[in-house]
């Protein structure tokens, strides 16, 4: 049985949304889920829920919690903060995976920190799979690093490679490096130097993408720098809340836009659950030695549900075998620089 | 009069809709306007539309142009092209700006290389001004630059302090720097170093901006090098566009939702308006010598005319006077590294 350590504390909904989230995937799923948290709001939450006695639900007490808006890094000394707690658990092997709303730069310290990388791999990062009109683009690193070097990005291909074959079922995904201009040569010296060792991989490399690649449909997988990826996907997401608001105060102008708005309504919802990354059950961490599940704040019990299921497909695909026979075969020793 | 060397080769409504702007710039903004590029072409246009005659036109030939694919640097080899031939107007001085809907990259060559850099500017940017709920925040740089020095963003930052405030109107322009996570020491290698010196700037300097201050409002001027700022800017454009094809695929399922976007369409046009930022006239490369105002590829007439108009705009504010001063005088000398 699959078991996943559930941060109960960290999220704009917490503890209530995560720990229903927990007894969903408890009793959906067959899951064993450590709730791991302040075991008296928990068990309250359990309580009115019916589910004390549910064995696949377990309490873990941890006393404290980390901030959203903390350092991230103060959860490395805040032992007793849930998030904390539930990294020790899968650090230990109590549980198999991770999966947290909290605070993300503390959950990334947690996954990089406490679960630690795989075998072969030098900087777990984070693989996000961004809707386009056709299917799905894995952008990675999207902000576990910055400054990353060569050889980090060759690795960060493999991982995305990896997610985007054995978890979004893409055959040998096209993969790209994320520059500014089409032809090999262009780009800054992160990507002059980066071009050249991803040529000799055993990877579908199609050469540079664009940032109108992104959202195109055009490569599987693109490659970038955790700070690039960073800013973009964030701005992303302050686009879209932009447009929206910009359009709502367009709209509030005429009562027959209004009609409009209230028949498209539910058209609009349909894509937004497209659309809506968030939706899917959260962000990996690629490369950490077991699943580290990363949420979006506002998570409900269903988004946590899907977060956790998605660290059950990870588990069931033996994603990290997978991941480090890829980067044993596909990179040659030339390209490890 | 002002005077205008206009490429009328570049852009995929070229040459018709380019020469059509310059005529409206002639008779509605009353600025001399060069018409540069296939001669026999241009005077073809100019007699349909009954402006032959018209002194404030006056056609410059060219045999030759940059194709929008083609690699950017070979404008400076191409010398008898529309582009490098309305740059050299304005190096010798015959014109007091340039505009061009051709290769972005081309038009950034001419403007660095021929048109040159102002005193006391190190390196041009392209500052964008980008549409927000409260109103517009610049982008810069986002595609001059790659690997830029600290110092460079420093020049960026007065750059894109002086288009706020003498372009845009803002008072005391709030800047920020890009990074990830809001507090100093967070970032990468460059964000870190540039830090301390705009904080020595007479700027009015908030500190580290996120990706989602871009289109917030929080921020009037965001700094980052141009590798960055490009990938965001198209990422932006390739979101905008994959949103409106995913909900026209939802609204072609219903044909309730059909009749709410025709409801809905003045609006969304009305918004249109306000978020395109191609239509306030193309984006300047601050820093140039003479004002350099590339536009989209898809400029039609109107969007030539503005551009132009932008020209004109930075001119008759003295630009680039303000900018030296602002560069001599709001950046101490510890700052410049």
């Amino acid at each position: 049985m699959l078991k996943i350590a559930l941060d109960c504390m960290g999220g704009d909904y917490a503890p209530i949304e995560i720990v229903r989230g927990g007894i969903l995937a408890a009793k959906e799923l067959g899951y064993k889920v450590y709730l791991v948290g302040d075991q008296e709001e928990i068990e309250s939450i359990l309580k009115k829920s019916g589910e004390l006695n549910n064995p696949n639900l377990e309490v873990v007490h941890a006393p404290d919690k980390v901030e959203m808006n903390e350092p991230p890094s103060n959860v490395l000394r805040k032992k007793q903060s849930s998030l904390y707690v539930a990294g020790m658990l899968v650090r230990k092997g109590e549980a198999d995976g991770l999966v947290s709303a909290g605070n993300t730069g503390a959950v990334l310290a947690v996954g990089k920190f406490i679960v630690g990388a795989e075998e072969e791999v030098e900087r777990p990062a984070i693989g996000v799979a961004l809707p386009n009109p056709k299917g799905k683009t894995v952008l990675i690193d999207v902000g576990a690093n910055v400054d990353s070097k060569p050889r980090h990005l060759v690795q960060f291909a493999v991982m995305g490679h990896t997610y985007a074959e054995s978890i979004l079922g893409i055959k040998n995904p096209r993969v790209g490096i994320l520059s500014i201009g089409e032809e090999e040569g262009k780009g800054n010296e992160l990507v002059k130097e980066t071009y050249p060792l991803l040529k000799q991989t055993k990877l579908n490399f199609l050469g540079n993408a664009e940032g109108r690649d992104i959202y195109a449909g055009t490569f599987d997988v693109i490659v970038c720098d955790g700070f690039v990826g960073n800013v973009i996907l964030k701005a992303s997401e302050s686009l879209g809340l932009a447009v929206v608001q910009m359009i709502k105060e367009e709209i509030k102008k005429s009562w027959l836009a209004k009609l409009g708005a209230v028949l498209l309504m539910p058209a609009l919802n349909n894509f937004k659950k497209k659309a809506d990354f968030t939706e899917y059950g959260g962000i990996p961490l690629l490369g950490a030695k077991k699943p580290v599940i990363i949420t979006h704040g506002r998570a409900n019990a269903k988004a946590i549900k899907n977060a956790i299921k998605v660290a059950g497909e990870f588990l069931n695909t033996n994603f990290n075998d997978i991941l480090v026979k890829n980067l044993k075969t596909l990179i040659p020793e030339e390209a490890k620089v």
